[in-house]
Parts: C-alpha cells; sequence; structure tokens
C-alpha cells in the first residue's frame, strides 16, 4: 500500500524538485494536461514584454538584425536538437506538425521515387494522430501517380507490408496520443530500412518526455510539437529534422522565400538553400516563435535521463494508485505497463470518460478526454510531484466514490475538450 | 512651392491625426516602413500580457472554449474581411501567405481541370513578390501534369497569354511590392474572367493600404499578409479569401485537423468542414494570433475611404517634395504618379539606393532597400502625418547635400536590408 508521507517522501528526495518554480500555474489546479498544452514557463511574460515593446515596438523592421529573428528556426533547431539526439544544422522550428509531415513525405516520396519508383505504399497507423492521416491523404490525393495510404494496427501488420516491398516510407507515432504506446526507435528503423523503406517519426507525444537519438538510430526524417512538452506556449510553431544525409538534393514543394538560398536577392527562379533551411517556407509568426526559446532553456538545464527516471516513476505510481484506490470503478487501464513501451501519459478506458474528466477539471485537476471513451493523464516531471498524483488519484476516488460525474452540466460536451 | 507651414497646417485639419496615439513608435524614428512590417499598436501589450498569464498561464488548455482560441481564424477573418469587401465566413486567418497561395493555387487548378483539362499555364508576374513565385514553381514540380508557369511584364503581355486559352489562373500583386502599382482589380478581373480563367489576388501591398472590393468585383481567392499595414505583429499568420462560389466541392490538399468537419471526433478519414474553414490545416500560433485583432480592431474604428484619401495626399507630398529638395541627386520616381495605379508606397530607383537608406536609418528615418536600386518609403495614414513626410525628405536632402552614404559602415550590406 502507498499512501501520502510516502509520496511527500518522494518528493523531498526529487532531483527535479527545484523546476516547479519555473513555471506558472495556478493555484489549486493539478496539471495533468502538459501533453496537450505544456505550462507557462514564468520566464515567457518578461519575454513576450520584450518582444512586443521593444523588438516590435521600438526596433521594429531592425530586429530582424538585432534580434536575431533572421535566425529563429535554426537557432531554436539546435536546442531542440540536443533533446531529440540530432546535430546542429538537422532540425528547424517552423510551421506546424501537419505542415512539416507534408514536407518531410514529399522529400521521401521524391528520394524513394528515384531509387524504386514502383513503390506506391505509404504506411501509417490507424491509430496516428489523426491530423498526419489527413495530411497524407492530401498529399497522395494532389500528386496521385498511384499512391495509396495504407493503415497498420500492429507490427506485425508493418512487417507484413514491408514484406510485400511495396513501401515508400513508414509514419510512426513515436509516443502514441492516445495510449501512451512508445515504439522502440532503434528496432524498428532497422526493421524499416532492411526492406529499404524510410521512417518518419513523428515525436508530438515523445520530445520533452522521452530521450531519443535521432541520429544515432538512423531515423530519416522527424516531426513534432513545441507546444506540448517543451512548452513553447500555445500553437508554438513544430519542429522538422532530417537526417543529413537526405539533407541535400531534395526540394520539398513548399519552397517559400524563407528556404530559398538568397532571400534577399529577390531572384524570380526558387534555388533552396544547403541544408535543413530549405525545410523553411514563408514568414514565421515571430511572437510565438520568440516564446519557445523559454521551455527549451529549462530543458537543456536539465537532462533528459533525470526526466525520463522520473516520468516512470510517476506513471508507474499513477497506475498503482489508481488500481489501489479505484478498483471498483471500472477503469481500464490502455497505456503498456513495460516501461520500454510506455511514454509520459497515463490513459485509462470509461465508458463514462467524458463526465469523468469534466467532473475532474471542475475540481482543479486538469486532464482530457479523446475519443472513444479515453481519459488520458498528462505526467510532466518538471512541474509535477509524487503528492501531486496521489491528490489526483484521491479526486479521482471522490468523483467516482460520489458519482460526481452523473452531474448533468458535465455531460454536455463543449466543442473542445 | 511647399513648405514646413503648409505640412504643419495640413496635419492640424487631418481628421486621421487622433490615431497616431495608437501605435508606439520610438522618439525622434519617422518609421516608413509599415508596409514591411506595421508598427505596434499600443493595446498590443497588455493583451500580450493577457495571453501568456491569464490565456495561456493560468486558463491552459481550457482557453480553446473560454477565450475561443479554436474561433480565431474566422474571427480575426470576419473582421479583415471587413477591410476587403467580403463577407462573413469567406475569410481566414492563418499560416503565411506563401502557404495560402498553395492552397487557393490547388483549388484552382482542380476546379479548372474539371471544365478546361487542357489548359496548362499559370500566369504570374515578373515582378510579383519572388517567394510568390517559389511556391507556385514547388506546387507545379508536385504535381507535374504538364503545369508551367508563364511570366508576364505587362498588361498586353498577360491579355495575349489569355487569348491562347491555355490559361488556368493568374497571380497578380494587387499593389506590387517594389514600384508600388497598383492594379484596376474589377477591369482586370473581367478581362480575365472573359477568357475563362482565375485571379488570385496578392493583397500583401494592399490590405490596409487602399479600399477594395474583392466580392463585388467577382475576384476568385485573395491571400495576403496581416503584418504590413495591418500591424498585426511581426510574421503574424495571413489571410485567405475564397468566393463562397468557389469554397464546397475543392479539397485543398494541405488538409488538416483544424480543417476537418469534426475536428475532435478522431475520424481516420480527412472530410473537409463546409466552407471557409476547409482552408485551415494545422495548430497555429495562438500568441502570435491573438495580437492581430489590436490592429484590425483601430482600422474598423475608421474608415478606408479615409485612408485612401489621407494616402495619396501623402504620396503625393512626398513625390513633390523630392522633386523639390532633391532634383539634382539622380533620383527617378518608380511608383505611378496616376492616383488610381498608386498603392500607399513611393519608391525610387537610385544607383547608391541601398547606403542613402542606411545613411537615412543612421538619422532615424526608416525606410528600406529592395534590389535592385530601389529605395522604398511606406505610407501609413494612421500614424504618419504631412510634417513627417517634411522632415523626411529634408532628411534624405541632407544625406545627399553632405554625401552621407558615402560613409564606409553604410555601404557594407548586411543579412536583411
Amino acid at each position: 500500500m502507498i499512501n501520502r508521507e510516502q509520496c511527500l517522501a518522494w518528493d523531498k528526495e526529487d532531483q527535479l524538485n527545484q523546476f516547479k518554480q519555473h513555471f506558472a500555474l495556478p493555484e489549486g489546479v493539478i496539471y495533468l494536461d502538459g501533453n496537450s498544452l505544456g505550462a507557462q514557463p514564468t520566464a515567457a511574460l518578461s519575454l513576450a514584454n520584450h518582444v512586443v515593446t521593444q523588438e516590435w515596438g521600438k526596433d521594429l523592421i531592425n530586429s530582424w538584425n538585432t534580434a536575431d529573428w533572421w535566425g529563429l528556426p535554426t537557432r531554436l533547431g539546435d536546442k531542440v536538437a540536443q533533446l531529440i539526439g540530432a546535430d546542429s544544422g538537422e532540425t528547424v522550428i517552423t510551421d506546424s506538425t501537419t505542415l512539416n509531415l507534408f514536407k518531410v513525405l514529399s522529400a521521401a516520396i521524391k528520394i524513394q521515387a528515384e531509387q524504386y519508383p514502383e513503390r506506391k505504399v505509404i504506411v501509417a497507423e490507424k491509430d496516428a494522430f489523426p491530423t498526419d492521416l489527413y495530411i497524407i491523404e492530401g498529399l497522395i490525393n494532389q500528386i496521385s501517380q498511384g499512391y495509396r495510404l495504407v493503415l497498420i494496427e500492429s507490427n506485425e501488420d508493418l512487417y507484413s507490408l514491408l514484406d510485400s516491398n511495396e513501401v515508400v516510407a513508414v509514419v510512426l507515432s513515436h509516443v502514441n496520443y492516445r495510449t501512451g504506446y512508445f515504439y522502440d526507435m532503434s528496432a524498428i528503423n532497422a526493421k524499416i530500412h532492411e526492406k529499404n523503406a524510410l521512417v518518419i517519426w513523428d515525436l508530438c507525444h515523445s520530445v520533452g518526455a522521452v530521450p531519443m537519438e535521432l541520429k544515432q538510430t538512423d531515423s530519416d526524417f522527424a516531426i513534432g510539437c513545441t507546444y506540448k512538452y517543451l512548452n513553447g506556449g500555445p500553437g508554438s510553431p513544430a519542429l522538422l529534422w532530417v537526417n543529413p544525409k537526405h539533407q541535400e538534393g531534395f526540394w520539398q514543394p513548399l519552397s517559400g522565400w524563407w528556404g530559398h538560398q538568397q532571400p534577399f536577392a529577390m531572384a524570380q527562379h526558387y534555388q533552396p538553400s544547403q541544408g535543413i533551411r530549405r525545410y523553411l517556407c514563408g514568414t514565421q509568426p515571430i511572437v510565438s516563435m520568440r516564446l519557445i526559446e523559454c521551455g527549451l532553456d529549462i530543458f537543456l538545464s536539465t537532462d533528459m535521463q533525470l526526466i525520463r527516471e522520473k516520468s516512470l516513476k510517476l506513471t508507474d505510481l499513477f497506475m498503482q494508485l489508481v488500481e489501489q484506490e479505484c478498483s471498483e470503478f471500472g477503469f481500464t487501464l490502455i497505456t503498456p505497463k513495460q516501461h520500454k513501451h510506455r511514454g509520459s501519459h497515463v490513459s485509462f478506458r470509461h465508458e463514462q470518460g467524458y463526465a469523468i474528466i469534466q467532473a475532474l477539471i471542475a475540481r482543479g485537476v486538469i486532464g482530457d478526454y479523446r475519443e472513444p471513451e479515453v481519459l488520458r493523464f498528462g505526467i510532466t516531471p518538471l512541474y509535477l510531484g509524487y503528492e501531486d498524483i496521489w491528490n489526483a488519484v484521491q479526486h479521482l476516488k471522490n468523483v467516482m466514490t460520489h458519482a460526481e460525474w452523473k452531474n448533468k452540466q458535465y455531460q454536455i460536451r463543449g466543442s473542445v475538450t
């Protein structure tokens, strides 16, 4: 049996405890949705003031040079690189994850068309975050030429598709947004490359949550959000990484001025910049871009291994406490118990999932709900402690014991959950 | 002869004089680059604070509903609509101008392919802002199928191309970024439609600068920046307008979750939202998006006709004063003198253009330089007066009289001008 005192003791000896002070969290809230929108770094307020009044207001157009707006996509990219196992010059922050998938999948298709023109299958997971599937559909519809999307439900599906030698590229969620299933990147890359397919990793639910080695594991492409575990701010622009071996020679189709070799020469023809900058397109939302650095700098002052250790302890604790305190309420754990296959969130299935999440939110415990029937709790080790997990589960127990979820107002679905 | 007293008198009787107080401009600066990065509305500071501390920091994920982040693209779009002659539900603010051109040109190509499958020519101006040409190239390369880009240098080029009956769509800059040439939208639309081609207007240098009637003139598509004359903030997301007659039935290829009919149903297949929302793609940079409203609200409290009248008086004045004060220094006016063909900036060609602009900047007169040899001065009637124009030309005269531009430091080109 785990009790509150044990949780308090773990908090006391926690090496990451000090980081909570760098985040502005409202009083009385246990925030378990940092995997959807990361909390606000306290530094973001003064930086926002500076960007608005000094960079925009006073320095105006000159800030492209003096505040290095021009270098933002690669400067921020090089910081993210340190969290994903990449070297400098391989990552940019730009546009959205969805658009970045369009770019890298276009590049993957071009690369493969040169060597394996007969291959036409793009593989993705049935359970991928839907926007990945939507943009793949959009791309395939546009280029036609017989390309088709095939959805897999398991690794076995993947392996048998790979055996067909028809696969161009495989798009995988490094950590599944719903279940929290965490792929073994190295093993999967080897399987995919064995059959000469390329891999695109969607890191939305893994960057800042788990350590990874994109380059050492010989991944091909990666994309992902900066506004979840990385605390970049609501809807902040996304990351895009390309293995240097694929960077040159392929011109992604969203070719805009920022990706041009000489952006100010006003040339009539597009000539892509060397290296990763060719994945840039149009002008970026500078205020949102600037704020990303606050969260990144916190991450770079700590260690992803420490974060991972605490994440596993907290998710273990969450699972154990729900089993211990809420066993009679019909929650079905859908997140893997195996550490090597678990990201940094914990999900349960419950037929009243939506109303239960609403009742929890009313108590200040912010988790989220995902169709169908999934209660999802994000675990962010930099601003959550062991007592928070204890308290969250006690709230859940109370919601269930007193059937608070039956309150009618919790059953009316809003537009965004 | 115009003198300073005359300019002061005009300022006194200026109905728009009061609006300058709504913008934070640095002391001692005459800002003639609002056509590149609009000045900061004073309201943007408190709004940025609110968005960071309250919406992001305190309300967290709930702000999607409580602060209506979810409705931002269309709520802002409906405000812009009032400045471009469009109705509600026809405009979104999202992504960048370059990406939005990719979307609407893709739609235009699909529409035309159904009725005129043999047509393969996309027309754009040789003197278009280059990113428009780059993204057209990217799109054409990707879809192949024989599409090609043909560049025009004059209206006569356009008309003879249209006569060939090969034209799918024409992309035109409503106001040219370099010369300030301003198209007669109504007349050009008629010419283009007469030959069954479609028109895409790039409004980057016209929205907020000149009145326009997109719908009444039967335009097909429009895209444009919010960070220039509209004062939306550095790199703020762009506008996209589609004539309602083209909105349904065509699925633009950058299909992401935000454009889905049921974004939270987590459906595996893309089903575009009805209407203009289908031009949305991935998650938007909320902080940058939110700040756009400050500038828009200023515009909506005034009148584009008044702005246009003052703009023409100021640009007339600028041209007259350069002629009167600087006639011996070799400036060649490249902006049309005819009101109906002039936007809201004035450009001169001078072989020492780059160094002259640098010397002016050192004096606090911020204009910009565009290759080749173009000095460009943006005229923004909401925060510039007649005396500002007088003073700017006096500075120019001094730079030339004392040959300040010969100072070596002004001749070293930086990365961004």
